[in-house]
């Protein structure tokens, strides 16, 4: 299994609702940037990958809500795989506050999809060949 | 089974990423927005119910993305719900577009919650009502 | 000056924030659907017009917030155009709630963009022809 | 004047647009994220004054729109501070990317408003004294 924690983050108002706490949508952009900073970290640039012309899609996802986050808190994401991703790669997230508190944890399926003909492919031998070195 | 269809909605650009369809996240205010409808249509006002102190957190979701929504398409979304809610409702959403192809679907599981005192409560009797009278 | 009225459309609970009323950032996407909404009206897809090429970014916009706009509140966007575009298109609005009350005036300047070249061009000649017969 | 610079912080993906770059909407939450980073450097808590009981909606905005800002890029906020402020407080902002190019530049002004009784009130004096002191 690969694990890696992101840095932290502060909530933006913006993502406040009229509860007074994060609105739950915005867990899906905190996915996605724990995701894009990650690939960055162990030397694949999501950005460049695009630039080839594949991009990733997510295909599913699911989010469990444990406790509020509140504007004014720091957020820190633990990403894990558990398996060499073949046609699809498969992430689990859990999202913990500046007292560890465990805020959500969720997971998403992405699929690697080649954007000029709209057509799945298999995952890009350099980031398994990154994902085989950690 | 209740179901209920939502008025057809345009894709607004903002939620178009640079892939050229509908970024994942707007899916979960998608399904808001169709539960949000559904009650004001039943008779009962999602806004006033939470003047009286009760609001409805998300607490769990799943997403399966199955075609791209894209800027220029209309959506609808078919919401269902198979049980009666007790300390929790649970929804289930079809999002299709204008030809009549499923886009994504979905389900949310909402608590009720006492905001003033932070307290999980049951579905309010005025609720549970409406939906014994459908 | 051509001048059109929005369909009404209802607050989404994700677009309120912790003050309790609509987060000042998503009146820039009201002004979006109003000018999409106000194009597609006038029988110019802004969609279409896209896939030959042509886009239109946001060079400037000012907004001044009057009232709160409420989660429950239904809004409409009176859109108007004084001058004919030439390499630049400039939009007031003016957003009112289902009270006439007004919650936002504004107006955004946009460009129209050879996205290919990335260059400026001229106002369509189809969409000039439309604005010329209305 | 009282000046500030940012953090470096990403762009994220959802931010994007099918145009290919930032949707112009998002520098309104950049702007924000930049005064409540401001405030948090100078030892004053904007999550600490809302639990006071003062919040500070935005009334009026302007941005230009420079060059587009791409995923994969950095940006940073130069905040600036002409006037000290009394019942308002005006900042402006300039957004530059990693290469010092000017993305987008723009200003808000904030009122300062008693949330219990919707009432306009003066720059908290703890907030004067601390602009006072820089």
């Amino acid at each position: 299994m690969i694990t890696y924690i992101t840095q932290k983050f502060n909530i933006r108002y913006t993502e406040t609702d009229q509860m007074g706490f994060v609105h739950h949508s915005n867990f899906l952009n905190y996915f996605e940037l724990a995701r894009i900073e990650w690939l960055d970290k162990i030397g694949f640039s999501y950005a460049a990958m695009e630039k080839k012309g594949i991009v990733m899609p997510v295909v599913a996802t699911n989010v469990n809500f444990i406790s509020p986050a509140y504007f004014g808190d720091w957020l820190s994401i633990i990403l894990s795989m558990d398996e060499m991703p073949k046609a699809r790669i498969k992430l689990s997230y859990k999202v913990i506050n500046q007292e560890s508190i465990e805020i959500a944890n969720g997971a998403t399926t992405l699929a690697f999809l080649d954007q000029k003909h709209q057509r799945p492919v298999r995952c890009p031998k350099a980031l398994l060949d990154i994902f085989q070195s950690l």
